[in-house]
């Protein structure tokens, strides 16, 4: 088959390649992926099949219900006290969609992106798929949790850096990137004259009683910043494919554009759908919180006693991403404790190089789960 | 805001131009788009409504659910009587996402792809945005309706071509190629060792009692060809995002991945409405096509004896294609007949330089609906 060599070397997922030997196992529990074990309230349910028969079903808004952008506009202002016009907002398939479309518009052969590592594998990927190459700068850890070397990062952006890319709450790590920080970024983006691309979907998931901060409290409207969202986590809508972009009102013709060239608009029921998750969804988002922190305990609590583990609490995401003393090969480590404990995490190799040697652990579960899940991974870890 | 050149000068549609000049107008008939104006039946709603209250609303297959690509390769046999076996077959989240991720595969900077034109304007965009060129081979137009000079395609084919696409039945034309130029065709790809990308969604709209060939009637499955197929057209699902490839088996972990790193899969309850649609939609087939057949004829009876109209009735697709005498500017003219006669047609420029002068107008819509738009062009057209 004669492919493009970029398409034809993008590696495999080790998460994938994890629990392909592990899926299908009596008795698994399988904390590998990024998603909780509950669904979206039932009134997003409701308010989908209603939307499907008043006719919703045909070709939609390629940048989504004015409605649905609305209350997107809104919710910034109501969760971050932030502006966002409305004509600032794309209604996208997903954040992954998002983000896809995003490397669409910026970046391509011969030019690369400052990735903020260790970070979730796709964001490597969908930087390849456009030809262009993505540079690693690795956070630290250290015994108050992970820790990102501004000057590092600054360091890492060179004449073809087209964007800098942060996930903040982060995934694997629950790093949350402090104002001063993103302040910092921003300045230096604004005298390079390159981009931002904040991707915050693990924005509410934080146990710190507020939301993280976001780079649209300090950023201008016409800033090159684009901020990718989601409803996957904040709302459990993984299966619904559906988030959004904040970026300067100059950006919407070319998102309309690759929206228009890419899936051609979200499906106008699952827009509904997400309308009533945004506009009723506060105390589901609560309780899905509450939940998070203490699945977060659960486990913190069973992992933090064993030598062998550096481990910080988090306080913001939902995964426990913990180095195993050593370990240097987190695939081979995952395999051997699927055969040894019954329980499915995630290998570090799979969040680029500064991933090596850690394990992820999704929390997003109930407790009782999770407490079963450590019953069988303590002894196997200590 | 700097940006890929590329995306930039992505030009805008002319299609949009002309609905934006036209939209709201008190009594517009719009026939510019290329959607019917009768939803999914009802069973496919029910079937949405229960697949998500079963909990197909997690992270899903990103091929497509099992049972749905089993049900597209026994499609593919009932109505083409060719064999696609499921591992050849992806699901995606349209036609466009799947020609999206098709070029993503095989092209990119420096590479051309020949396409068959008058054609729907987002594969020109799709070829554009990995950096690739199009490179257009017009049909011909005569008193029996389009033809292909299949010389003049292998002409156009070069060292940098990747692939020819090809649309039949075609929209804008409704032109359909007969399976001797399909093998013809697919001998010539294969002596270059290029793909040849062939967007079928118009196969079941056919007015000849029988579906347009495939080009899976002829290919071996390790030939280099890719089918693109849709719900959009077939079973009047244009907003519900789905649609579906069959390429060699070889290429299902290359579209895995595209699939993960674009939209990472079509929500499960899509999925599983798109599943009802294909084992009970046969009879709203029938009828849908029956209503395009209508419909066409009422147009068609009212066109035909317009001496200024060049236009053949065609035998698939949902669309007259015609040019008007005179005319060379098809955007100027399609905002006249809005003013004119409150009637919205799609401009022929939109489909590549072979469509200028030429108007769409789309017959996918209700037998009266359309003779009230006949009766207001007719005079105008006269």
């Amino acid at each position: 088959m004669r492919m493009r060599p970029e398409i034809e070397s993008l590696p495999n997922s080790p998460i994938v390649e994890v629990a392909n030997y592990g899926r299908g196992r009596p008795g698994l529990i399988p904390l590998w992926f990024g998603e909780g074990d509950v669904p979206a309230p039932g009134f997003v349910a409701d308010a989908c099949d209603r939307a499907v028969r008043e006719g919703h079903v045909f070709y939609t808004w390629q940048r989504g219900l004015p409605e649905l952008r609305q209350a997107l506009s809104d919710y910034t202002a109501r969760i971050h006290g932030a502006t966002a016009a409305v004509d600032r907002i794309t209604v996208v398939g997903s954040g992954m969609h998002g983000i896809m479309i995003t490397m669409q518009a910026l970046a391509g052969p011969g030019d690369e992106i400052a990735v903020v590592a260790p970070v979730w594998p796709n964001v490597f990927a969908a930087i390849r798929i456009v030809g262009a190459e993505p540079r690693q700068v690795p956070l630290a850890m250290d015994e108050r949790g992970w820790t990102l070397d501004l000057d590092r990062l600054f360091a890492a952006c060179g004449p073809r850096t087209r964007a800098i890319f942060l996930n903040s709450p982060g995934n694997p790590t629950g790093w949350t990137i402090g104002r001063d920080d993103l302040g910092r970024i921003l300045d230096f983006a604004r005298a390079r004259g390159i981009w931002v691309i904040s991707d915050e979907v693990y924005a509410r998931v934080t146990f710190t009683g507020r939301p993280a901060p976001s780079i649209l409290e300090l950023a201008e409207p016409e800033d090159q910043v684009i901020v990718v969202n989601s409803f996957s986590k904040t709302w459990a809508m993984t299966g619904w494919r559906i988030g959004w972009l904040t970026a300067p009102a100059a950006m919407g013709p070319h998102f309309e554009k690759l929206v228009q060239f890419s899936n051609s608009g979200v499906p106008g029921f699952v827009q509904m759908a997400g309308l009533a998750a945004v506009e009723q969804g506060e105390p589901f988002v609560a309780d899905m919180v509450e939940r998070c922190r203490r699945g977060r305990d659960v486990v913190c609590d069973a992992l933090e006693g064993l030598p062998r583990l550096r481990l910080v609490r988090p306080d913001a995401a939902f995964y426990a991403f913990f180095a195993v003393e050593g370990e240097r090969d987190s695939v081979s480590l995952a395999k051997a404790l699927i055969d040894r404990t019954g329980v499915g995490l995630a290998p570090g190799a799979a969040f680029g190089e500064a991933g090596e040697g850690y394990l992820r652990l999704c929390f997003a579960s109930s407790p009782e789960r999770l407490a079963e899940a450590m019953d069988r991974l303590v002894p196997a870890l200590r």
